[in-house]
């Protein structure tokens, strides 16, 4: 199944060249979004991937991840908080700056987004470098709680996201692109 | 069942006083967000609102309506398309300038997000003023298509945005606030 599902998946993502930036090509997930028999399928496939880490919060990183944290929350069944840059989360926030491979980020979470013990799940359309994942994970510690499973559309296997969080958090993707 | 899931949203939602900016009230949804069952049942509400409209895509904008819209796509098994802030998307973009309270704003949409002639839902958490949805009405004729049935969880009713879009699109919403 996972290798029909990768399938369905790469058949359903298309190239943008330079896109951000000159010499990266980007993974457009919006011929997925456009088909929602596929996407369920990718859903439901990417649910299972959580599977065994008796997790009991789901947290996902904007903007596209509010869309994938957004559907597995509700497959899951789990509380669902976000991730998101500087100034866009109302209320008392806890920040983490980290850094980028041009510059600095900052991420936001609120004050009451997760209990200390709670067992967190992350979820996002697609593992890059992992920079911004590691950052989310240090922010998830805390809170007192455990990042343990990471689970993404799309693995860009060659930008070595994976050695990044190697005992930050565990990985599963569906579409590994070497 | 509306009057008992206006009551089950507005119980999940807190008043954060001076967000963004001094003397707003924000509207903070994230308690619903950590309770999948009452955000299901709120999923499924608003999903009834488009009922009657023939609708053929959906759109959402970001950051928080990308939580909506995709569940909702899911709900409905339509296409979804997404509105964004510029330099956002990827590939070729059509982009519309309008004016805010104060200053102007850019929304954008792939180019292909739309087909001519579809049937276009538009879903969000909150209707504030209007003006970004009475933008993304424009937008979406910019297609060929018709934006025919808007869809909130919350209005804030004394800012007027039911008037605003007037004309432009249809209006509902699952709790209305005086």
């Amino acid at each position: 199944m996972t290798q029909n599902i990768s399938q369905l998946l790469a058949s359903k993502i298309r190239d943008i060249p330079d896109f951000p930036k000159p010499g990266i090509i980007f993974k457009d997930i919006m011929p997925l979004l456009a088909d929602p028999h596929s996407s369920r399928s990718v859903y439901m496939a990417m649910a299972e991937l959580f599977a065994g880490y008796q997790i009991t919060h789901l947290v996902s990183i904007e903007a596209r991840g509010f869309i994938f944290g957004a559907v597995l929350s509700q497959l899951l069944d789990l509380p669902f908080a976000t991730v998101r840059k500087p100034g866009k989360l109302p209320g008392k926030t806890r920040q983490l700056a980290y850094t980028l491979e041009y510059g600095e980020g900052v991420l936001e979470m609120q004050e009451d987004s997760l209990p200390a013990g709670a067992r967190v799940g992350v979820v996002d359309d697609v593992l890059a470098t992992g920079g911004t994942v590691g950052a989310a994970c240090e922010l998830i510690r805390g809170f007192g709680a455990e990042p343990l499973i990471s689970v993404f559309a799309i693995e860009l296997a060659f930008l070595g996201g994976r050695s990044h969080l190697a005992g930050r958090i565990e990985v599963a993707s569906l579409l590994v692109i070497d």
